[in-house]
């Protein structure tokens, strides 16, 4: 029988509010067994970038990244978030430590070419380095990764945080019994996304496709749910969405996702 | 009879030209054997702060970290720095894993006290986990340091670099046979510092006596020496001072030092 892994996602959401920062910490680090974290962006790039004067480019929810943010990135997201990330993780008893996807080779990918917008070093992921990866979390280690990435040609690259949680939890899976677990501020996908009382407790690919076509997924959970059904058709065991708290008890009310 | 282990620092006047640069990573990726790097600031933490109107306060060569400037460093020397040396190493072959001092919990330190000058958040050595890095090391990575530490309670602090690397060669020493080499941007340590050809090719305690009572070691040097004379004092094997070059061909014009 394999070893559990439960790959845990927080969005910068969490990140951003101090209370919900320190509640999540708490929680990660108390779970037993293998774990690693990887974790979105926040506030802050986009924070640094505007007092520097460099413009943030969004489209369709996803940051364009030129030169200039390329180093707000790495140094937001690879610098500051993951190391107060693993100092915090460090007091409370984990032994973490913090990567970015270039760090080991653990993740390598290439810039994105031929989409209709250009999204700059924007780095769609080749291949996870499993046998690295799982050596670290073999020796006692728990890794934290940002989402950047690189080309292994020296570039830097930023990749969507949801899609290197998802692409790790399938990298590990022939490893590992992996459980993804994406903690953002909501209980779970909404039904209704002004009620946040409308969690969908269990959701499969014929509801979700159902709910795409009836407009009830919202723009970015859109990617997130690909990601989800992504992991689950490629070995990942079990999927769940839902607020910080699930860490500690499974059976608070979140969604749960199937085939 | 152990492996040898050459325990390489770089310092911000290499990392500050891009050629040096190049050349260095290079030379650092082409040695064989087991090898890791730590590397200084270089001028971009300046740049960054001076862009963000935040003052840069200095007291004999030494960075006065407060909250801000913590920011700072961990931003461009743990994200900016750091990650873009892994790629750099990566893009030549060489499986580089980039790691504050916090990760793995490599280094535990202790906020400075009880100082004339209070340099806010600084980090003075208390320990190195030799066990976790040479397991990296044996499994064939690269560590790459930046000189942010901890201090286990969760607080990041700036360390001296050069001290993290006599202490990272202090602690591996028990495991490996090491070889501490500070590359800089000079030959090696100089007679006379207005003449790069005075290089002096070998130092001893006695000699480094002398001249600083001759009044001749630079003051930035003076931490340096003291950082190189303690690792040969703790069990290193051999001390080398000089450019980047030394990697090459260790045959090259620089400073040995013994005891």
């Amino acid at each position: 029988m394999k070893d559990r892994l439960k790959v845990v996602k927080i969005g910068g959401n969490v990140i951003n509010d101090p209370g919900q920062l320190g509640s999540f910490l708490g929680h990660f680090a108390g779970m037993g067994g293998y774990r690693l974290l990887v974790h979105g962006g926040g506030r802050k790039a986009t924070e640094l970038a505007s007092a520097l004067g460099v413009e943030t480019k969004m489209v369709g929810g996803r940051r364009i990244t030129d030169d200039a943010g390329l180093e707000i990135v790495t140094m937001v997201y690879a610098g500051l978030l993951n190391k107060n990330l693993v100092a915090g993780l460090q007091a409370r008893g984990c032994n973490a430590i913090g990567l970015t996807c270039a760090d080991g080779n653990s993740i390598e990918a290439h810039r994105r070419t031929g989409a209709e917008i250009d999204y700059g070093f924007a780095g769609d992921v080749d291949k996870v380095d499993s046998v690295m990866i799982t050596s670290l979390l073999r020796s006692g280690l728990t890794p934290v990764f940002c989402a950047i990435t690189h080309d292994r040609k020296g570039q830097l690259l930023n990749t969507n945080a949801d899609t290197v949680a998802s692409e790790l939890a399938k990298g590990l899976s022939d490893e590992f019994d992996v459980e993804l677990i994406y903690c953002f501020e909501k209980d779970g996908v909404l039904e209704d996304r002004h009620d946040d009382d409308s969690v969908v407790e269990h959701m499969d690919l014929e509801r979700y496709r159902q709910m795409k076509e009836q407009g009830l997924v919202a723009e970015g959970m859109l990617p997130k749910l690909d990601n989800c059904f992504s992991a689950l058709e490629h070995g990942v065991g079990r999927v769940h969405i839902g607020k910080p708290g699930l860490l500690k008890d499974m059976n608070m009310k979140h969604t749960v996702l199937s085939l």
